[in-house]
């Protein structure tokens, strides 16, 4: 039976399951939770994932959450099928995806987080004005962060090597609705090796599915975000 | 040759990853950095860890860091002795292992982390008061987050099964500073599922060894941090 997946192509986190799904040739079905809706607060979803957080992976057996986990089990089940070496193919390739996994996680997407957050949470969802101090703080620390990745691809074509992997993957979401959606080229346009690894993972067929199918919905939502106005 | 390790055992992150090296047994060498001496930021380290953090793993030509990173490899590369399943046994089990490790990044342990801020780094670093609010409001979300907890571990011994794992080991640093240091029985005595699952993985040989030999050095910070008065 096919792998279900539970959430749908706008979320941020379950937009990074459907990565790797998509560059692993999996064959799953994408059971739609709206989030808009609270159906991720019923108790039938709840009794699968009892934080209440899409995606939700369901393979036989197996109930799966958090994005980064699901990553990486459907790398690793489906290695020898679609884009080749995407979890490494040595434990010391691994090893690198894992690292830049945990740097995305605590570095550059905590920063890229606070961003989301300060640009479209708070003033959407909390009504309180952005903080403009705190995304001009941010911005700085995400320079820093954006140097050393710099130097880095000067070494390497992807994050852990010359080959794509979750790691790449996992940036995305999140870092194209700041990138893409809230107009700060500044951020790549100094740093070309940033910009050429951007340019590569962002332009992957998977991405642009995503992208695509999450349509009305991510452009609507954005939208929304970008013209709300605090009472 | 030995694995060599750089960071200190005080060293919260650092805890993590000497944590999974004695329960693999490995024969690592502990390579003192002293951040209080600013050691991170030397050029020669910084040419091996460009974030300029501990710890850091060399292995052969492996130069590795981020604490999640080193724990998932030595796990994986010393699979076959030590603790037993450590990293789980199947891919299920090892993705239930990625799915707690990661819920401890994003939840249970970024409620400590704030807390740790609040309590210790904002006092001691930044000169400021705590913000009693905070603590507060954190102590209410990391209540619910123990709630989840205290019913999956009713039917579960350990996060990932009924296995220890280096996602139940990954808890220990950070939340026993708070639980330990700063006296929040509170937080646990209501849950006895936790309570027994805490008990059972501070009472092992690996976390009695670091809370050893983290020793003057950590007493004397944590003495420094609660004794802190801002001015």
């Amino acid at each position: 039976m096919a792998p279900k997946l539970y959430g749908t192509y706008y979320s941020l986190a379950t937009a990074k399951a459907i990565a790797v799904m998509l560059e692993k040739e999996v064959d799953f079905e994408l059971v739609r939770v709206s989030v808009k809706d609270g159906e991720h607060r019923k108790p039938e979803y709840l009794a699968k994932q009892p934080f209440g957080l899409v995606p939700l992976l369901e393979d036989e057996d197996l109930k799966l959450f958090e994005s980064g986990a699901i990553m990486r089990y459907i790398a690793d089940k489906y290695e020898a099928q679609g884009t080749p070496k995407l979890y490494g193919s040595t434990k010391a390739e691994r090893a690198l995806v894992e690292q830049w996994m945990e740097v995305e996680v605590g570095t550059w997407g905590a920063h890229m987080q606070v961003l989301v957050r300060e640009l479209i949470f708070t003033p959407m969802l909390q009504k309180k004005p952005t903080n403009q101090q705190t995304v001009e703080d941010t911005k700085v620390k995400l320079q820093k962060v954006m140097d050393t990745y710099e130097a880095h691809l000067t070494k390497h074509q992807y994050l852990a090597g010359d080959f794509v992997s979750i790691a790449d993957l996992v940036h995305l979401p999140v870092s194209y609705l700041i990138l893409n959606e809230y107009g700060m080229p500044g951020l790549l346009s100094s740093r070309p090796r940033v910009a050429a690894w951007w340019e590569a993972i962002t332009s992957r067929p998977s991405w642009k599915e995503i992208v695509k199918n999450s349509g009305a919905d991510w452009e609507s939502w954005v939208k929304a975000a970008k013209s709300f106005k605090p009472q």
